[in-house]
């Protein structure tokens, strides 16, 4: 009997988070993968995962749309509670062995508290690190509610541990993002002509010439103040005067006044040199990444997979505060000013040095082999 | 401005464990208490806990009807999901400055992320205990959810502190369970005339003379085990021969097999001695407590409020593994022999010794307090 | 292609009036059967129809718990909105090319809402008849939102095309439960090997001597007199001093109002010749009914069954307002007194009138047919 | 004691077809207005009728946020269900003597369903009028699960009472939006300086040069159709080439289809005389409206207010189908060509004939008189 290996995805960043793992579960001969999409990753205007994922040949066992519309963070928690009333649903009618949950998002306690709450044993993805905001409130909570933990770095591995775990349910694997980075890095992908593919809004930006990548997230508990933190990078943009490919927010509470500051300044004639996508496939988005001068924002791209690729980076902010990086970030305030100035910094860097500290490329391929010999238990108590 | 706090409570159990507190908040100067009733508390098969509340003087602010019905773990599922949408309305009506969740039942989860991510701050009461059990995970869930930690005990104290939380966000307040045993210790009530007050079914037991208590709720992870288990316990009676008092178990998935194993006990001219209740007031069941020659079953009363009375507890099986004890328990396993003769020595014991483990009795004035008082955020990392 | 028929049954009574069409649909060359199971279907309080239907061959496609636990109508409401949103993903799961809605219980309206808003061909049975209460409600509603009408007896056929449906859209099938009345009268069962298989609870009744039976729901929207009609009906009783064998009501707003009469008249040591049984295989209760001198309550059985059966009925009250009956039905209102009397005239009736208004016993089969050749369209406006 | 009106707006077209009714309920000596928003009435990308409420002095008793995102017809099913769920609690809150429902959008049969099962007297204005597409099946739905009946036109109050509705409680009110149409043409609005008060994107439009008006909402029955359709349209209008204010589609199935076909042809360098408003004021749109030499698309504003205030409409397409329409309208197909024609004939069209059919102009007040009069039942059965 293989095991059923119930991976529920939430959103386009998880999907990458969790790829070759997929892939791996999928072809693993003691392994059948049952795959569940839900909430955003469901949504075209947050880049619609799934397509990317039926176009890359996975085939979805069931979808659950669970996002409720809203304005501000009520709607968070009811999604949530929906999410995770439509889940144990799913999770009945599929009978898993294991389920996973992938990192950290809000959403992501829905399916941990179903599976924790039917008797599954529940795998979680890159918990142990540590980011502020409610991500880490999240991230922690799927620690205590899981059974077997699979970490990307020794650090989230000691964090873990000391959250209670037992070591022996206590995996390092390496994070499955890095190995998307490692195939881009052996592909040596063509970025004008992957730029042709994607139409996205904005101005014309000839990748051929060098070029930034921003990608700047709202930070939830600050949800005031996301209109005003995009004004700021989007001034500083202007003042480094260097042409960016500026990929849009995945959906949360507070995305709209990212939007909006964005919307506001084109409509005021700013952001000349800027285009804007919503959403590319992984692959190309490294392709991009790698061949760009470096990454301008808060998304924790720039930590895990440009350490890995070196890829310099400016880091905003709060939402990436108490995560492990390497040399290749520079951390800086919400103020347009040393925003700009570390922009500069990047874009005439002349070394890109590489860390492996988030993996060596072959996360995913280790998942699914823990996943098929690990103990499956859900009895657990602290350990101290 | 008063302090809006918005305590939800979620069964019967819970309002005895809050009720003191509930009662400061309300009577303290600084703060406005915001009560939300939900889920088995306001069922009439789970004691309606929200009848005895108004009849209290409490007023409550809303009612969540939320559980879902079946006979499998999925409906604990689907019933927190559906809490949660529901709770996050009502807080975004209520809008409260600290919303507080009650111990570790599975649905007060619910509470816990609804607040966590609406970025109201969270108290949570009682965390920090092991038991064992989806209890367990819920309980370190909710403390990882949770800004603000009102624990009962010390051992539970060091808990928190080790699963990383800021140290002056834990507070040692005692469990307001034990006010309740302080008062019906100064109380001294006529137990004869209390039980003339319920109706409850079964055999008459004369209170005048010794009698026992039982309280035997299903353990979750164990399933298919609550028929058997509490067969054993029926049979442990029987050969005791000792008159009991029987108090009917709360709504949790598995229920259904131990009020099976009771009926059919009794459709078979079994448990002649034994009266059953399906709820008696807090203050009227501590009474009977005291006056009883001890306790039998897998209640943390008898490790809690029986260790403050002195009361002498037979503790059956693995659901309050690791928790605090003092000397009046007995820890046995589910076999009918072993219960029996733990059982026979509780009835001729002849000492019962008082521990304070869980408070002096003054819990719900210091939870007040601390809430009227402690900084309010809802910014947090792990310590390490 | 076949045609995938999709039918959601949510009641014990329910399935007894489309189980004759559920196997003609999966026997038929040109139809695919997919079986929903929801709400009380599933629940051991309410008879779980599931196991009957696992037991009698029918494969489930799926299960959805739906229904919220409460002591007051609000939760009717909340059950059916949550089974809504649940019914909405398990129709996008199975792709019906035609869903069918049963009758007219409150939780019907979800799957007619669910199925018409995805624009999937809704199939109703059991339109276009007149009742009162909450269910006159509902089933008017369900006609307005089905494409395809089944109707079971003249009247309502010329009521739904009243409603303003198209003539082409209603189909006179006749009832699916007349179909088992049929089998049953062929089979010539022995009643007195019947109940050995049931236990139930309350006095012995020897079924070789006369009996009657008793079925009495709660009316929703006069919830506050549950109690007292039930108290009446157990009068009556009394006073006609018959044996008589009580089927326990279904779920319901209410229906803890007829219980609890019940319980207190048991307490007080009335009812000392009344069986009780929370269910029977339909067939075992139609041997069980046709074996019986009456049938006594509320039950639309007395109306429909029991005219095709000849078995005489004291019909109690509102519940059956303006439903067509045959010449077996005697109308009483809620007094004592009235019952009683009636009860005596059913007790000692000489003749036992057969009526076919509900159908020939060949309707499952017609449903079956209409089904794999009607035209499919959710296009429709109001033909005046 | 005043009688509690709840009132639950669940859409921007839904407001200003209620508003001079909520006004007058407000101010009603023997009514007490409840007023909740829900659905799109409170999402920004659906013009977030709630902030318009609130600026025009209206307190808001309770939000409901209810719409699940998707790209496909299963998020309306779930939408409504999660929307009935929230609305028995908060009716369960609010406690009141009726409540009415609005129209025929595919949620308001939420409000229904809820206030039904409550036992709650339902009112609904606008039935009786047919139009086909899913608004078909649910307005007659609201009809049958409604207690009184507000109704627009003859016609209407005719096909109610056929619906076999008792004829005393049918009332003929006129239609509130026409109360709103009679102010506008008391008040005579600049247009040229509203629109500055309107930002939008595209091409800026001199109103004070001849202009039309463009509304087209997707047809939910032919959801793959959307993206084609508004294509046709988008064809027309350039062929007719005359500048064109058009006003964005509200929330709905297929919506995506409707906004993708206008993003193309923006794109495509299309659409250089037309400016896009998400929403604007009702007064100033029907200012706007007077003003303009015609209205184009599938709105019901063409035959409504526009019967009243004589503006010509070319009205597109099945979803107005059997709805009462003035002189004002010409009715045409989806192709390109015969609507470019339409445009044409109604930019010269040298009269425009006022119709009343709709009303006078004093709905709100007759509707507030109404229900402070009419008797309160819950009862009914059809007539026939």
């Amino acid at each position: 009997m293989k095991r059923k290996i119930c991976v529920v995805v939430t959103a386009r960043p998880s999907y990458a988070r969790i790829k070759t793992a997929l892939a791996a579960i999928r072809d693993h001969p003691d392994l059948e993968l049952q795959l569940v999409v839900a909430a955003s990753a469901l949504l075209d205007r947050y880049g619609a995962a799934v397509k990317v994922m039926e176009a890359e040949g996975f085939r979805i066992d069931r979808k659950v749309y669970m996002i409720v519309e809203g304005e501000n963070l009520v709607t968070s928690a009811k999604s949530t509670g929906i999410g995770m009333a439509e889940l144990a649903t799913v999770f009945n009618d599929l009978q898993p062995d294991v389920v996973v949950t992938v990192a950290d998002r809000y959403e992501t306690i829905a399916t941990s508290v179903a599976a924790a709450y039917m008797n599954i044993p529940l795998a979680h993805v890159q918990g142990g690190e540590v980011t502020g905001s409610i991500d880490e409130k999240t991230r922690h909570a799927n620690t205590k509610l899981a059974d077997i933990h699979l970490v990307c770095c020794e650090s989230a591995r000691i964090r873990v541990e000391k959250l209670g775990e037992r070591p022996e349910s206590i995996f390092l694997t390496g994070c499955p993002s890095i190995d998307l980075a490692r195939e881009a890095l052996e592909e040596k992908r063509d970025v004008a002509e992957i730029v042709t593919r994607y139409s996205g809004v904005g101005a014309g930006v000839d990748v051929r010439e060098p070029y930034v990548v921003v990608m700047q997230h709202p930070v939830t508990t600050e949800y005031d103040d996301s209109y005003r933190n995009t004004a700021e990078t989007i001034e500083a943009i202007e003042a480094a005067g260097v042409p960016a490919l500026w990929f849009w927010p995945n959906v949360d509470a507070g995305s709209d006044g990212t939007s909006k500051a964005i919307r506001v300044a084109r409509e005021h004639g700013r952001l000349r040199q800027v285009h804007f996508y919503r959403n590319m496939h992984p692959a190309d988005f490294l392709a991009v990444l790698m061949h760009s001068r470096g990454i301008i924002g808060n998304s924790s791209v720039a930590l895990r997979e440009c350490a890995y690729l070196g890829v310099p980076a400016v880091n905003i902010g709060s939402r990436q505060r108490g995560r492990d990086r390497g040399r290749n970030v520079r951390d800086v305030d919400y103020g347009r000013d040393a925003i700009a100035a570390a922009i500069r910094d990047v874009w005439s860097a002349t070394e890109r040095p590489v860390d492996m500290i988030y993996g060596d490329g072959h996360a995913g391929k280790r998942i699914a082999d823990v996943l098929a010999t690990c103990p499956l238990t859900i009895d657990k108590m602290l350990t101290y």
